[in-house]
């Protein structure tokens, strides 16, 4: 499959080192065109159907995809391409705002763990506990609303939330939950030509906030926080996808196939019934049948 | 529109008096082919997609899909060939079993209330709250697992508990949460073909129970259950629509033109902005455009 080596370079296993720098918002290589993209994505998304009908099935495996992004990013529009055409019996979409103030009583992954998908389930976080690591650090003042006690806040905060994050995944990861996480990346250029388009079209207007313009000016710290979050917590058994997002096409089609590569490793199958099960399955046959002909 | 004429005739406004002998599961009047029924099915999945996104955006109301049925009456199939197409971010579906441990130390309708879907969404409820008046009427004993203080277990407890169910469906009307309450109707007798289809292919197998066929039993104390709880929980707001299940095509475009039709009925649209908006929108405008100039 010639596609599924057009999303490997997107994929950090190790994140030590890695550099923002090093990813084009605007690359597509791999794929030759929209129309290219499209059947990809259209492809994609019917093995998705069929894949996530044998996770059901099955009920062992979960799987949680992440999406983090800058605002504009595509995260709404890649969820939406790529998940529709799921059977939403087996799908569940969860957007993470600004916490509640019985969220802010807990710990701060205790809303992301009461949303973990069953087994059996895909998952969404539209955004995560990752924005811990993200809004809260370009704006510290966040933290103060976390009411942790204070001799627990020090200067190691964020090394020790990567290393709790990692933690986490592992126990997810050994417990059934694959978890996928996407870093949709966009140009600062960009973003600005997708918020004017925003004000432009009466029905994105709704979508559209002034703070999101005022977040631009953060953007430089935003990408060290990016960075930072992907150096710390991209592990081979839960790396990042860092996905080129100028061009939504081509986002939709990398992420649909590597949904697609997760799903595979899986290896998904229809449960197979035990003896005592397909003996019980003979017996209501029989029992069906008799039914049949004395009633008609 | 004649589609929404054809499935007028399903849905029961007032209770009282109704006859669940008067509706053939084998109906299916108003829509002359399957193939007919495959394009009334395709264009309503579209529309059904656009009114969505207006919902989502509006905010204001949420739509509450509830489907009871026998089992193998096609619940789960008319969900996934109805919603899928819908974006999962404004969809959830949640499928009531037995009561876990935790459920059974609250009253019976908290584990629904928990689930309603939030405004904007639309919520589908696979089996729901009305269990308590079905399979617990069928089956008396487990109304002592439920931990009632005996004093409140009464003859008069189902109507009691249908009162309490168009109370609480009055409320949630009155706070923005359209209910639309599907009873797919399908025939002993094709339960007993859809039986023996899930017993002959592997790939369906895992989704049978012999338990299932023990139900059978049961059917006309079941069909009691259905019509009594239409009797008195089928109201002008909060109708019960009543579904031919023994051709699926047919149950399909009946249910996705019921659901149009009430999503039409909303009058939906996409939320106007305020004069204070407007000119925030307007400033950032002009910020957008001048950080153009700027920076290329």
């Amino acid at each position: 499959m010639k596609i599924s080596k057009a999303v490997r370079p997107f994929t950090v296993t190790r994140g030590k080192g890695f550099r923002l720098a090093g990813v084009d918002p605007g690359n597509t290589d791999g794929i030759h065109s929209k129309e290219d993209a499209r059947d990809i994505l259209a492809q994609g998304i019917e093995r998705l159907a069929q894949m996530q009908e044998k996770l059901y099935a099955q009920d062992r495996w979960s799987v949680l995809l992440i999406f983090q992004a800058m605002d504009a990013a595509g995260k709404d529009s890649t969820i939406k391409h790529v998940m529709s055409g799921v059977n939403p019996q087996g799908c569940e979409v969860h957007s993470f705002k600004a916490p509640s103030e019985e969220e802010l009583d807990h710990d701060y992954m205790w809303r992301s763990t009461c949303r973990l998908p069953q087994r059996g389930r895909i998952g969404i976080f539209n955004r995560s506990y990752y924005e811990e690591v993200l809004v809260v650090r370009v704006h510290q003042e966040l933290l103060a609303k976390q009411k942790l006690p204070s001799s627990l806040v020090t200067g190691r905060i964020w090394e020790e939330r990567y290393e709790d994050i990692r933690a986490f995944e592992r126990y997810a990861t050994r417990n059934g939950v694959k978890i996928v996480k996407f870093f949709l990346h966009v140009s600062r250029e960009e973003q600005r030509q997708r918020f004017l388009d925003r004000l432009e079209e009466p029905e994105k207007n709704w979508k559209f906030s002034a703070a999101d313009v005022r977040e631009r000016d953060q953007w430089d710290r935003y990408m060290h926080a990016y960075e930072e979050m992907i150096r710390h917590t991209a592990t081979p058994d839960v790396p990042w996808h860092v996905v080129p997002a100028d061009h939504k096409w081509f986002t939709r089609a990398v992420v649909a196939q590597t949904v697609i590569d997760a799903l595979q490793s899986l290896e998904l199958r229809y449960p197979k019934l035990g003896t005592g099960k397909m003996r019980e399955l003979k017996k209501a046959r029989r029992e069906l049948e008799s039914q049949g002909r004395k009633k008609r």
